[in-house]
């Protein structure tokens, strides 16, 4: 049995010999401790024979030949007071397990980044708690980036921390709109965190590492490759609990970002735009053929990532002590909600209309109410409307 | 029993006496004979006393207020002469169970129009068949007036009518949309076909009804009212399979058609806009908490309306049953409708416009003999606009 620092070590050393998302040492960290894979590559020998490693003639070849893979970097390894001495300058190394690594990672599975870097003075676990991911494409328009700001800084303003890339177009205005309001905003790189890729956003970087993060699952002085942007956006997906394309045009890299917050459950939502614009293309087809929710402001945002009848709090506070994955109950619903969903037939179609007689509140209230209720999970629309969802929420 | 004549005279009087949607007629003409119904009126005396006439303690009571209602426009009610003489200059009548009323129309129940006025020369029914309502609002943006325009002129080459109100906005630009591209184009007004509202449209409903049909639920001369624009919303909405919101505010009366077409179970779709323009915000929350669908352009609408797989046709349709006697050959045709015929490319999809230039004859002639040319099985209606039937007239 290693030590604890040692592990760390070994974790930091595998950031610099494997490409992220490798799903050999994804494998063979669910089974060995850190240090003995990389012990294990050093050596070229694979760790141990037993059934604790994997043990099948199938998947010993794939560790074999990623062994291969990831002696090509040993050369090149900085020795352990080199990857020490990385970790100045605010940048430090964060692992699984320790007190800042944020849940949602978890939810990658063996795809789950093997340590991360840090760039900035926030704490990455609290940061990410409330936090949006917002992205879009590199050539965004005017208006993109415009929209990508005012709700960035929206969101800032009540508290919510927003997650990006570093790329031009709606990753820069989404972190500038949070600077703006004075909000952590945090930066996932595709390069070390101290590579200025763009190199015109050096400036932006070291701004947001002020109060905020830059965070890379690529050593330091690593540069950007192209598979790498992909890799990287599971991160940005994982992190949060929803994500926002603002522009996109139909084959944009924000729409691979989309694909992993689908893949996790997370809430996926889309900023609409005019029609004629091609930038738009990729936000409206997400929402016409995926389903995804349109939003059109930071309310719309939190409306969709809150428990029901949380998302206008009178005040700033966040303490809501209610465990994010319990579905929600009748019991959590406002008044007006739970009128709403009484009006509801127990079979069969209504509409918006029938219901605002039956429940006794005006039209509007029952659009408002449908929404939530149907991200609840409570109802959901049908060829003739509306009805009850037999399960009612999942989990319940 | 009364003649059929004396039923017309009698429901066009009836557009004079009641405002349209009066479940007080509507409850009484789903019993009675329109001439009873007014002869009724007339006496001061309920129709009937036998379970015929829904006679009710509490319906009478409704009923004989009602009667009280109607008799107030007795005063004013031309004689059968006058009502007569309406129909002139182009203007007509059509009645539930001609041949020219559309079965969309009984879809209302109870709050089917009595009767409608027509101004124009299509045929209401069969202009109907593949129709798309575009609405939204009079205070349309530059944006919106020109994707009004664009997709209603890309449905109208497509061969699909476009139907809407008399309203500045929307309204205008997607029948200018259709009456650019030659299409056949339907504005349903809530005052007569023959009363200029807005008096600055005066010219553009001159120029619907020379190919389309300008209609009305009140009879000529009759001003609009403030509540004539909601009842009259939904005889747009009946009117077609599906609704298109181009841009609504949040409070915008397109939103009235939308629940309207939502009830009758029509497809219902909005165009999306800025999330910076509050005449896209209506358009927004219908996608966003309705559930409407979202689309971009004329291909899309197509889309959502077309049964399944039948979008994009890959070739001809089958044979239709045709009555094999005598099929007219091409021999039969008269000089312009051979012309015409003759304009047709042999493979794909053409328009009138295209027609009329190819054929050297002027649009007018091109839509007289498109009818002609249909009818007699030589070329059909497509997604896309016309094209020849693969087999020719049955028989040949």
């Amino acid at each position: 049995m290693s030590s604890q620092p040692e592990q760390r070590l070994a974790r930091a050393a595998l950031t610099h010999l494997a490409e992220p998302g490798d799903p050999a040492l994804g494998a063979l960290l669910a089974l060995c401790e850190p240090a003995e894979v990389l012990a294990a590559i050093k050596a070229d020998m694979l760790p141990g024979t037993g059934p604790g490693c994997g043990d099948t003639p199938a998947s010993r070849a794939a560790l074999e030949r990623a062994l291969g893979r990831w002696r090509l970097r040993l050369p090149e390894l900085p020795d352990d007071a080199g990857i020490a001495a990385a970790r100045r300058d605010g940048i430090r190394l964060i692992c699984p397990g320790d007190p800042e690594w944020p849940d949602g990672l978890d939810d990658l599975g063996r795809a789950r980044p093997y340590a991360l870097w840090l760039r900035g003075r926030s704490d990455l676990r609290r940061s990410s708690l409330r936090s949006v991911s917002m992205v879009g494409s590199r050539a965004a328009t005017a208006y993109g980036a415009h929209v990508a700001g005012e709700i960035a800084a929206d969101l800032g303003e009540r508290g919510w921390t927003i997650v990006s890339g570093g790329a031009y177009g709606i990753d820069a205005a989404a972190h500038r709109g949070a600077l703006v309001a004075h909000a952590i905003t945090i930066a996932v790189l595709a390069c070390g965190v101290d590579y200025p890729y763009p190199a015109g956003h050096a400036d932006l970087f070291a701004e947001i590492a002020a109060d905020g993060l830059v965070v890379s699952e690529w050593p330091p002085g690593r540069r950007p490759a192209r598979l790498r942007f992909l890799v990287r956006n599971r991160v940005i997906a994982s992190l949060t609990s929803g994500t926002v394309i603002v522009e996109a045009g139909e084959r944009s890299g924000a729409l691979n970002t989309a694909r992993h917050a689908a893949d996790l459950g997370r809430m996926l939502m889309a900023v609409p735009g005019p029609v004629t614009s091609a930038q738009s293309a990729g936000c409206h087809r997400l929402i016409r053929d995926w389903g995804v929710t349109l939003v059109t402001s930071a309310a719309d945002i939190i409306e969709m990532l809150s428990p029901i009848g949380t998302a206008d709090p009178p005040a700033a506070s966040p303490a809501k002590t209610r465990s994010p994955d319990l579905p929600p109950s009748r019991d959590d619903l406002d008044e007006d909600s739970a009128r709403v969903l009484d009006a509801f037939p127990a079979r069969g179609h209504t509409g918006p209309a029938t219901v605002a007689v039956d429940a006794g509140v005006d039209l509007d209230t029952v659009l408002r109410c449908l929404g939530l209720l149907t991200a609840n999970g409570f109802i959901e629309r049908s060829e003739n409307g509306w009805r009850l969802r037999r399960s009612g929420p999942p989990g319940r």
